[in-house]
């Protein structure tokens, strides 16, 4: 089963290291601990809306966004694309 | 602020209320209490991830349709469309 909570703290971990930010910059903006910053990323605690939304503004992204991605890749989870062999 | 609980909770509501069904049948057939249910359709409690996937399963949608409506929605209460008025 696809558990929502890993694919929005892969996204949001992702999104964290291409800013080339640490647990520690994010969760001070954040204003929400390290450790359980680190444990939402890592999928092992469901974010509240708050904090998810606390994350997004210390990343400076739109809620929406970070979850159009999110929808992507449960799309893509969903639907494993078939790889396609060439003779 | 928005709140992704609340965007969810419409959602969910939204799509039970379409299909003419009642929160008693979409409580069984998720196995979580009606109570909680219609908590989490009122937007005063967080779903969790497992109970979130067994409530789109009880309804018959898959968890990234859902999603990509409540982005939908996100993306709307964020950018507000201005009303184009005719002169």
């Amino acid at each position: 089963m696809i558990v929502l909570r890993h694919v929005i703290g892969d996204e949001l971990r992702r999104r964290r290291q291409d800013q080339g930010r640490t647990l520690r910059d994010v969760s001070a903006a954040a204003a929400v601990s390290l450790g359980y910053l680190s444990e939402v990323e890592r999928g092992q605690k469901e974010a509240s809306s708050e904090l998810l939304a606390a994350i997004c503004g210390a990343l400076d992204v739109p809620l929406s966004d970070v979850m159009h991605s999110v929808t992507n890749h449960l799309v893509e989870a969903e639907h494993p694309r078939v790889a396609v062999h060439a003779n």
